[in-house]
């Protein structure tokens, strides 16, 4: 089932919270936080602070996308601010594992994201433990970007991982470039969770925007 | 003359717009911005992006207080968002005098910030071109803390080496655990930017608590 | 033929010739040396100094496993420690080609550790110049965790790469939660050399707890 | 075909013009630049000030190889400078599809460089869009060493990894103990990019020296 | 009073509890304990795990000191293993402040290390909330090192500077090169710790040793 | 005595040992060579290969300044090459007495270069072992900078720490910005040692120049 999730790096950070029940009411399924740090990527948008003062005002799930180095140290603040889904680098943490299994002690999600460069193979052996692996259709951190047309096959490739380790409730989400014109082809490349930026954020008709995206 | 300096720290980050035009129409003469890096600091609050998107809601001046690791990446991009003062920190900055002519060439005011045990003294060599010295009166980044009492001494240190370099303009800003039972001392110590948090955007009376600040 | 290798992370420190002495008496196969530094793991062991100050005491190798990060800095003093095996971390070593020349130049033969989410597949290159790769079952440097089920393809995979490059002589070790139950489907999978921590030295028959891992 | 690229590190530095000049009219079909950070690899060499003199003496194409960190920072230097091959390290790029696409952005061809433990399938996602694949033949940066014979097998595996994603403009280059005992091999596996430092450089006659690697 | 600290750096790492309990029967007044990380100084001794096994062995105070990067993270772990004294060095501390008064929460004293080249003047912020300076007479992790005689006004200058702000219980402590021929000139100094590595451990007669440095 | 040292970061690149030969025969009196990482400063000049390819080529003194962390990498190769002079940043060097006693013990003369915004007490320890104090009168590694006027106390301030320890053979450079129009003062605050780039190397009559400075 394919799941919408508009990324409040688009929205007016002025009115958060209006701007996130605007996209539930419109139909988004979940609230997608991109975290920089201005480490590993080259900005520093917004952390735990932001993220807790926003989930009264809406009821659907967050999914944190952690573009920052050691985000071990932020795990613990992300539960207690009420996060469901927390996505990690696989190019950031060199002990995997171990932070998969602290998100899912922490009561989460847990997803790793791969840059554009990253091969899935990479994943192969934390792949039966993941609830979602994010394929990073722009390269994180850096401003106006197309979608990169090989992300395709690395979709196939996560699902096809996910599957052939039995892994079938995992999902398998994109990010970058998702829009009118590309999200057909991600949908049938195997990807479930769209993050959406200025294509839900940015359209006049939200409701339209999210209805046409699913 | 005594400055108010709100830090959005302690308002509601879902409504900031809101906030921001309160507690402007209560008093206050410019908003502080707390941004973190999670590595100069061990906590991650927001960065260009937020603060850009709160420019055009007030007309006091933004001050920007830049608790991160190579801070001169961000300095063009709080230009460009309509900042009036950046003020950077003593310990993350082996380049100060490079750090502070790119604050000033972008057109914006230029301030120091020392962490509790760093001493006024290492700030001699630049003295004269700063328009702020800020003493930090708790450790940045680290929660729930009390005004620690030697910063009154750098305060009044501050503004000794302010004036005697003839720097008469530049002020002292103090930062930390600023409230009702302080704020004599700091003021006495020479500080007229005054920062506060939850002593301001916490009261019942934002108004009242303002002017008993000031 | 299987070695068993006690670690002495589970020894009393505070009398470690006479630990290793017993252990070495109860059959151990080798010492087990785990370096850690606080920087590649979350924890800080013991260096050259202390495993310098106990190579008089046994005759049996000693098999260092290096948590850290640069580890070229220590090979040298290892060799002069009398340390037989030397093994590094693949996420530690952007030159890992060199830091194993190092080491076998300095005389001791050299291994490569996985952490559990890094593939097998990374030692492609190496495969054929390794004394051994050592599967990592738990995350190194982090406390009260349980064998990781999918390190048996691990081992299995592991054994396979160094076959399939004719370096039969090369070992499979595996670290990390190996005891009474998990020790018979190791040595199923290929490994060879396993890691015994409490199992050895927090066991009541220190003789009797080798032998049953064997 | 087969390219000779002499590489000036093993010229004399303190008349590099007349060096490369040389080389040129006896027949080498572009300059190899190694620029070395002191941090990626445990040598300084040179950086863009160095190379931006040179490029007016000779009219065959600069092939600059970064082993440095954060390589972004010198791609719009080299491009003023007249480069025309900007090669990065895979071990040294977190963000490597935008280091690639910020390298033709400005201009230049781009490769990337494979220390020698380094598998080729880390370069999977990115192989439809680079020019030229640098195959380590030595470890970069460390001073002595030999022609690493697995490394043939590598530039077999990058020449087929480019053919299977139809890249059949891209090169694959050699760089380390290239000489007349082992290019011969190298050719045969499918580098027609050869660096040559000493056995050029060094040679007595260097058109000899050219045309026998050719 | 004099103290007299024997360093466990020059003690027979094979049998630590002997050693200390040897030099506590012999008049030593506190084990020091040389905690080196290998990032901080250049070379790996021993961490939390060691001090832990030891403390029970003795009851003269544990004087730790962190030659470390980032010493936060150890202070609960020396407190919960029974360490009185923790002393972090400045150079290795942005946020100095919050570290001490980590320490103190932690139910311990806390002192501060300098290096030779640091001045005694970089303490002045903190000195009144300190339980001891530690005035390196050697530089820190370097081996075969003679006392640096310039300490001697480092040492009159820390002790000054305790004195001018009140703090007379505060001590001061050496650490390096402290032998027959260099004590009578350090305790004049006004220094009344005084660690001694092998000029107590390398004794022939350990209590005559401690007894001539008294 | 006025020692004149052009600096080869304004020299043409191609042909360095005709350079250097010429402002030696035109009367400079040390070469200066800007070594730099492109980690402590933005920019990335040069290392220890190229200046050993240019002793030979003048007998005048090398004077290095290496704006470049962990210094110490680079000692002994920059002793090999032939150079008199290493200087080193403070802020560079967390244990700067060791790292002066390297340079001494490899048969050199030290100095330690301060950045603008440095205050020269930070050298109040070491100031009796020094041979030289480099005051930057730019930041280091950026372009198109003037000479900071600040600089003429801090020339003042160094002669005098220097000379209130007796150390009155050691001397003051000053570096960045000296012409025509500067040189007048800095010789008046005590610099002796001059370092010229385009004043000397971009002038039509180089020993006029060199002549006018002087």
């Amino acid at each position: 089932m394919i799941h919408i999730c508009p990324s409040i790096l688009s929205a007016d950070f002025s009115r958060l919270a209006e701007e996130i029940k605007d996209v539930e009411s419109k139909g988004a399924d979940c609230i997608h936080l991109d975290m920089m740090d201005g480490h590993f990527v080259p900005n520093l948008t917004f952390g735990v602070p932001i993220i807790a003062a926003l989930r009264k005002h809406v009821s659907i799930p967050f999914d944190a996308h952690l573009m920052v180095e050691h985000p071990d140290v932020y795990v613990d603040g992300l539960a207690k601010a009420g996060v469901q889904y927390v996505t990690v680098h696989q190019e950031a943490c060199p002990h995997l594992d171990s932070t998969l299994q602290h998100i899912r002690s922490a009561g989460m999600k847990c997803g790793v994201a791969l840059n554009p460069a990253t091969p899935v193979s990479s994943l192969s052996c934390v792949a039966a433990q993941l609830d979602m692996i994010l394929i990073m259709s722009v390269n994180p951190g850096f401003g106006g970007q197309k979608f990169i047309p090989y992300s395709l096959d690395k979709i196939r490739e996560a699902r096809a991982l996910l599957d052939s380790v039995g892994n079938t409730e995992a999902v398998v989400e994109v990010d970058g470039g998702v829009n009118a014109d590309t999200v057909q082809s991600v949908k049938e490349a195997g990807a479930t969770f769209l993050v959406a930026g200025s294509a839900v954020f940015g359209a006049a008709d939200r409701a339209a925007a999210i209805a046409a995206l699913r």
